[in-house]
């Protein structure tokens, strides 16, 4: 098995408006069975998820917060204003967001937007996937999956990588159930977060900085499917033992 | 930038004492730069890391953890034998091992060996990589860097992916202090995980089960160095609030 991973290069800067999907086919000729993984800020550029901290009011919790962390409070308030859960408030601010993505800050992201400014996180990354997906197979012809990325940290370990947080035509999780091992024993590891895994393929080539490409494409793994929710890559409540530990310290 | 990711296929099944390094140059033509991610599993085959219940007794505290599983108790004791704390007893037995790495028993594996017999990891992951690497510089000339990789769960997110549990001549962790993002502001993220996404993006080629590959080239990243020390990936104490939530879980 063989795959081919690749940057499309020349993306300009994207303002409110830009069609993401135009810019790729002009860039790139698309094949069947592609996968189109998209920085998530390019998203938010285009969809004009760009805010000023000087048009936010923060609250008593934010101010609160923002004083431990040496933060703005208005920009804490927007952290909480895009949480359903606050995690952790120290020494790191980890939440929940509305979507069920784990994160620091919610996502907010102050590299590469112009000065005194914010960029968010797509509320709805599915849907964000969705409407770029289609408009590529429109354009090409061609049956595709997109995968939107944000980078995130990881419990227990150092550094960032390349992360899943909206899909089209891509299931995020591989079931193995009923495979056997090399033995015949039925596995007992039947899940793979494949959307992780491609996030973090494209992020190795994504890069960070002003030599950064903010869409990669991964050609040969042949795994488009009907359906596919980001949803699905999040651990239910019930099974969720990290959140139920950091809950019992919030409460030391 | 344009990468291949391939797979090294005709991998026999492998036994104590195979020379894994000779098996893979006698069935890929290696070049300069090459990453060759090789699966724990034959790695603990080749060094002979296989070993049976029956030859394990069981103390007190696995008999105890045991119960609360319906886990064989001599497996517990084979977990707790390998680690140097217990995170979380129950639901998960989540352990760090002797060598900082955290994972579900210890990363003591059932699958893709004979029946009765269990696989350990193996116990100094960058010294298996290192004799490995030289031994295929040695054979073909060419300068290569290894990674050796293990499947992981994750914090807050279903699905496991491959990880890096131990590195030759590759930084784990890429440190982009000192870049400037798109507008010339100094970058807040800082550090990537290159050394997982790599063990990740080989992932998706090993597959599991019958079907799996364990040995996989990433060719044109161009990131071997000198030095690389799986330690560095591993989140220092002070750090880990993830780590002090469960403590405080486990004295509730």
């Amino acid at each position: 098995m063989k795959i081919h991973v690749f940057t499309v290069d020349g993306i300009p800067l994207l303002k409110k408006g830009n069609d993401i999907a135009s810019i790729i086919c002009e860039r790139e000729s698309i094949e069947d069975n592609d996968i189109i993984v998209i920085a998530s800020t390019i998203i938010a550029k285009a969809e004009g998820r760009v805010f000023r901290l000087e048009d936010i009011v923060a609250g008593e919790r934010a101010i609160d917060i923002a004083a431990r962390h040496d933060l703005d409070p208005r920009f804490v308030q927007a952290v909480l204003d895009r949480s359903r859960e606050v995690l952790v408030e120290h020494p790191i601010l980890l939440v929940e967001t509305h979507n069920g993505h784990v994160c620091i800050k919610a996502g907010i992201d102050e590299s590469n937007v112009e000065k005194g400014y914010l960029i968010d996180l797509p509320p709805d990354p599915d849907l964000s996937a969705r409407q770029i997906g289609k408009r590529i197979e429109a354009h090409t012809g061609k049956n595709i999956s997109v995968i939107i990325t944000d980078t995130n940290g990881r419990a227990f370990k150092n550094g960032q990588t390349g992360i899943a947080i909206g899909v089209y035509k891509i299931h995020p999780v591989k079931n193995w159930i009923g495979k056997k091992d090399l033995f015949g024993n039925m596995l007992a590891i039947t899940e793979e977060a494949i959307a992780d895994e491609i996030a973090g393929t494209a992020n190795l080539l994504m890069g960070e900085g002003d030599g950064g490409c903010p869409v990669v494409i991964i050609r040969g793994l042949n795994i488009r499917s009907e359906g596919g929710d980001i949803k699905d890559i999040y651990r239910s409540e019930r099974q969720d033992v990290i959140k139920k530990g950091l809950r019992s310290l919030s409460k030391v």
